[in-house]
Parts: C-alpha cells; sequence; structure tokens
C-alpha cells in the first residue's frame, strides 16, 4: 500500500533529505579532519558552512510547520525530527570547534575509529530518512534504524575501551580532561543519530 | 469519585508499574553493589539485565502509544513519564558502568549515601505510579511526590557537601575527574525522579 | 492588527513578564556577585530568593495549564517557554552555587564580561516577553530576539578565547576543572535565552 504525496508534503520530505545529506557531509569533513590530525582553515571553513547550511534547513522545516496546516505525519515528530537531525550536524561542529580552541592535534586512532563509525550512521540516517517517503520502502528504513541502534552500541563500548584506557595510561589530568570530552562528545553524536533512528521508526508505526 | 477502566487503560498503568519496579530494583542493585565496594561480573550483569528489561517496557509502551486511539491520560504525558522512568534505570546502568570503566572500586561511604537516598526516591516513585491508578490512591500519590521533592532536595546538598570535600581533600585530579562525574550521575538520578514527581503531579491535576 | 484579551490571557501574560523579571533580578544579581569577587551570605540568600520566587511563578503557569482550558497561544508552546524563563534562573542560581561549592573567590573578569553580556540577554528576553502581549508590538520582539541571538554567538566567542586561554596558562589542573564548569555553564545561559527567542518566534510566526 502507498500513499498520495501533497506539494506541502513533497517538501518536507525534500528539506528532511536535506538536512540529512547535511550530517553525512558533516561526518564526512569530520571524519576528513580527524584522519589528516591538523586542523586547517580551509577544513574549519567547510565544517563551518555545513553547519551554517543546516540551521537554514532547520528552520525552514520549522517555519514551514508553523505556517502549514497540513503536514505528512505528526507536527510534533516533524519538530523533533527537524531538531535532532540538526543535533547530529551541530554536535559534530562542537567537537570540531573544541579541537580547534583545546589545540587537540595530532592523528588520534580513536578519534579515527569514532569518526568512520560516525559516517556510518549518519549514511544510515540518511537512507532512513529518504525511505519514509513512500510506505513501499518501510522495510528498508527499519533496516537502516536497526544498524543505527547497532552501530550505536558499537559506539557504546568503543567509548568504554577508549575511555578506560586514557585513565590507564595518561598522566598528564590536562590531556584526560580534553580527550575525555571529545571522546563522549563524539558518543553523543552516535546516541542523537539512535534518537533519529527512534523517532523515524514511531513515525513509521503510526503510518502503517 | 473514582473513573472506569478500559483494559487498554489497565495496561498501561500495568507498564508503568512494572517500569517504576524495575527502577526499584536498578537502585536496590546499585545500593548492594557500592555497598560491597566491589564490582563482581554477577552484579554488573544484573543490572545489565535490568537495564535490558526496563528498555524492554518502554518499547512497550511507546508503541503501544503509537498503535493506541484513546489512552488513561495525555499521549504526551505517557511519553514523558515512559521515557523517565526508563531515564532513571539508564542513568543508574551509566553510574555503575562508569565506576567499571574508571576502575573505581573500595567503600566509597559518599556513594552509599546517596544509594540509600536514590532507593528511597525510587520506592516512593513506584508509590507514586502505583496510586495514578485509582483517583481514590490520589492524596497518597501527592505525598510521595512532596517525598521525592524533598528527597531532591537532600541529594543537591549531599552534592554540595561532597563535592566541595572532594575538592578540598583530593590532591590527584584524575581521581577528582573520576569522582566528581560519578558524584554528579548520582544527584542527577534524584532530579530524574523530581521529574517524574512533576508529570505525575500535572497529570493529577489535569484528571481532578 | 491587534487582537483581544480575555482575562486569562491577561494572567498568562502577567506571569511570563514577572518570570522574565526574575531572570533579569537573577541576571543583576550574578553580575553584582562576580564583580564583588566575594561570596558573601546576603547575596547568596538574594539569589536563593529569587530563585525560589521564579519556581513559584513557574508552577502558576504550569498549574494554571492543567486547568485553563483556553491559553492565549499554543498550550505546548507555554509550557516550553514557562521551563525555559525557569531554566535561565536555575542555570544563574546553578552557577552561583557552584563557586561557593567550589570556592571559588576573586574577581575574574571572563566571569565579570559573562554577566555583562548574561545581564543584556536577559533584558532583551524580557522585552522580547513584554512584547508578545500585543501584535503591534511584534517588530520589536523580533528585534530583541535578533539581539538575544547576537548576544549567544557573542557568548560563544568569549567561552571559547577563555577556555583557550585557560588550557593555555593555567598550570594547576583542579583550577581548570572548576573554571571550565563555571565558564561553560555561563555559555549555557546565553543559549537558553536562545531557546527563549526561539520559542518567542514561533509563537509570532503562529499568531501572524
Amino acid at each position: 500500500m502507498g500513499f498520495s504525496f501533497l506539494p506541502v508534503e513533497q517538501n518536507f520530505y525534500n528539506l528532511f533529505e536535506r538536512q540529512a545529506g547535511y550530517a553525512v557531509d558533516a561526518a564526512s569533513c569530520f571524519k576528513a579532519l580527524v584522519s589528516k590530525g591538523t586542523l586547517d582553515d580551509d577544513m574549519l571553513q567547510k565544517m563551518r558552512d555545513i553547519e551554517h547550511q543546516g540551521d537554514g534547513v532547520t528552520h525552514e522545516i520549522l517555519n514551514g510547520l508553523n505556517k502549514t496546516f497540513i503536514t505528512p505525519f505528526d507536527r510534533e515528530d516533524i519538530h523533533t525530527l527537524a531538531k535532532q537531525l540538526d543535533d547530529i550536524i551541530d554536535m559534530l561542529y562542537t567537537i570540531v570547534n573544541r579541537m580547534r580552541v583545546y589545540k587537540i592535534t595530532g592523528i588520534d586512532k580513536n578519534l579515527v575509529q569514532f569518526a568512520l563509525v560516525i559516517e556510518e550512521s549518519c549514511r544510515a540516517v540518511s537512507c532512513a530518512v529518504k525511505g519514509m517517503r513512500n510506505s513501499k520502502n518501510f522495510a528498508a528504513v527499519s533496516e537502516s534504524c536497526v544498524e543505527i541502534n547497532r552501530l550505536e552500541n558499537v559506539g557504546d563500548a568503543m567509548r568504554d575501551l577508549v575511555l578506560g584506557e586514557l585513565f590507564e595510561t595518561e598522566k598528564d589530568p590536562i590531556t584526560v580532561i580534553k580527550m575525555k570530552e571529545v571522546y563522549q562528545d563524539a558518543e553523543t553524536v552516535l546516541d542523537v543519530c539512535e534518537d533519529v533512528a527512534h523517532v523515524v521508526q514511531s513515525i513509521l508505526v503510526k503510518q502503517a
């Protein structure tokens, strides 16, 4: 069973797809950045641009929501989904900015690992969001959500391992303070991806 | 004045009672664990099991909410209450997991104190949630909520005392980093219990 | 075009104005306190009183919301706005309490700078909230919201500068732990002010 589309619905779905696309861009930028181990101005600017574009789409969705009478799914779910996709991008920007402020340089293999998992998770988020448009895709959307949940568990285990190691081996407390925050932030990105999966799944259940 | 029950209502109340029961279990497990001062595998596994069972009930409530047309009280309040009860259990699991990762061992009298207050608060949460089923119990529910608020204030004062002492006496910055986070988490459990009390009270006001 | 007022509406607007007023009071008290560089008991008590009065108004709004059938704008927006105004006051109280517990004394020029920006932002919040009462003021309300957003950006830049400096120059890790938390809290106050601006703007869009 499919469902029909009104122009306004098309628009919301388009905006969510763009927002999820920016989340993938932010994740790729983050991966490139930590793989290089230096924060050059170009990459910082690129991250800032992505965050700015993400903000733009978020405002478009929220303003559209305030002005639109009929929406393709629950208003509250639209609001939550837009906010959470925005949070993914914001959190990635926050990490990069923190690395700049804390002057964290050099390739940290743990951060590279986190970046790989985050990129995978953002790709799954993007698949899930794209699939919402048509009920024919709902099985695939569910699979993406399961994958996002799996990656969140991977991230939890990584964070535990990495923090355990940090407290075990790092003797400089200032470095512990800095890296602990960055690792915890990295894991938070995966938590927010999981929040997206939850809201997407709840939207699907309501439309079933 | 009482109000009648539909089967679906019964079901929501049953699920909330089970969820609150798991919160009490998690609090008791936390108390046993910090009183012992060592993290043996059995206790860790027990905590993991409780967290897992709590997750199961939370999903049952949220899925039920998406599929059910008539609910015993505001859909949003059901959603909030389920999330907050889940947060209590998650937070307790988070603390225990952190203690494992940070290799915090030995009996810490402050953590034991926190565990006692947390268990008391979770028992009051359970009483409040059980009482919601029938308007005859609303006075008792209100009393439980007052008690939860009181225990949150107790926790605030404990956290201030304990952190003041930590900064005053602990000379190892790494230990300060670890214990500060664990104490703040412990106090957060009491904050979440207070959030439950607020939503329960607001549900009562609407049904009065 | 104006819109008419019912007594109940008047009441909600009055309560929001009082709440925003307490936020300004808390900000002024915070500024006085950090400018002095010592935490005397009178100022602590004044902060506690403001926080307490703020709590009172918040409960009045939330209880009114539960008992009132018709509200001047979306129930959810009323709830969010009340919570966020309360969060501003709570956060300021939290900072002051933390300074007491952490025994932070002496004039810190960075905190004074933060306090000035926070007071400005709270004044803009108060203007925005006052203006909501009448659609004639909506242009002025929008201007206040733009100003709040601007001050949040100022705060972000200040936090980055101040934390960078802290990590660069402060050699005592315990001091880093303490001041990092206080600076981040101070910036959070400006984030919450921005959240208020967002909800006020969304209320305006819906009433346009």
